[in-house]
């Protein structure tokens, strides 16, 4: 089971949670077992789980990662967002989480955000599972 | 095949191996092809791969880790624990290893760890084995 | 269906790009639809996505990864190389990326690229498809 995904964000840094539509394809699949790979075919674009309860913990995560790779830091790259690629790879493009009984199995506190470092921009996911 | 593990760490920051818990758990599903899906159900820790061999290369890493993102760094979030979400994000919550001839794979020094950033806690680890 | 590859790197931090390798192994397993596992079995190479068109782009991220974790800065570990473990739990071990249609599902810009941080060495690469 595939599902392509379309996410608009709305600043140049940016957490988008986008929890609730990993839950939904899950549901749609009707798979009961198994794991699904959230999978972002973007280059200044990442994917991870982090607390979605409070937002001043991915706005702390944002300004750190803006303080360890800032945004003009003498770079080669002529289009001038190097910061974004090296972000995207310290993050992560990919990600595999477990479905059980049906649902997502996150922890409480954890939600699945996709991590904007170029935007504002539409981007794709991708959802695939993998039944077992 | 799903196994949820516990453990207890006893350091605010502490790589903790989980090797064996692991080996375990694949010796007892019975598979002898596949993957295994390493996942953390926790906001301020994560799990990695790295030497197992010397100690001090763990210890090398949680005080580098340290540095990058200190405890201490004008933080929003209420909780005071900030870097240990985003060292959480930057090692990542879930991990994807091979199953191969009824064996894990790992390179010879490699081990598994829990990364504890927030300790001393009990931690729960979902292990979830994708036969194929 | 499971294959070893190796690689040789010539430098000691280099993005050695190894799509081709991956996408080939893809053609020969005859899967359409699946996932693939991509797994380095060292502690100081790791394994990433990110921009292949602009070769500033790794070029850019190999220098800013060599700030943030100098070679050099007061660690313990006896052999030298702790910069490239701590490298290697920051950009990760284990990659999982989709097949669909029996082709490798980047994105337009995307390569994989093996990560080396402590080279030049040979390493190998393992590579493992699920079927689903």
């Amino acid at each position: 089971m595939l599902k392509k995904l379309s996410v608009r964000t709305s600043k140049r840094v940016e957490f988008l949670e986008i929890t609730g539509e990993v839950r939904k394809f899950i549901g749609e699949s009707g798979i009961r077992e198994g794991i699904v790979v959230i999978y972002v075919p973007h280059t200044t674009c990442g994917v991870t789980v982090n607390e979605h309860a409070d937002p001043s913990v991915v706005s702390d995560m944002t300004k750190h990662l803006g303080k360890l790779v800032p945004e003009d830091a003498g770079y080669s790259h002529i289009e001038g967002n190097s910061d974004a690629h090296i972000k995207t790879s310290i993050i992560g493009s990919s990600l595999t989480l477990i479905i059980n009984n049906g649902s997502l199995m996150l922890g409480t506190w954890q939600g699945v955000f996709l991590c904007e470092f170029d935007g504002p921009r539409t981007r794709e996911i991708y959802l695939k599972i993998i039944a077992g």
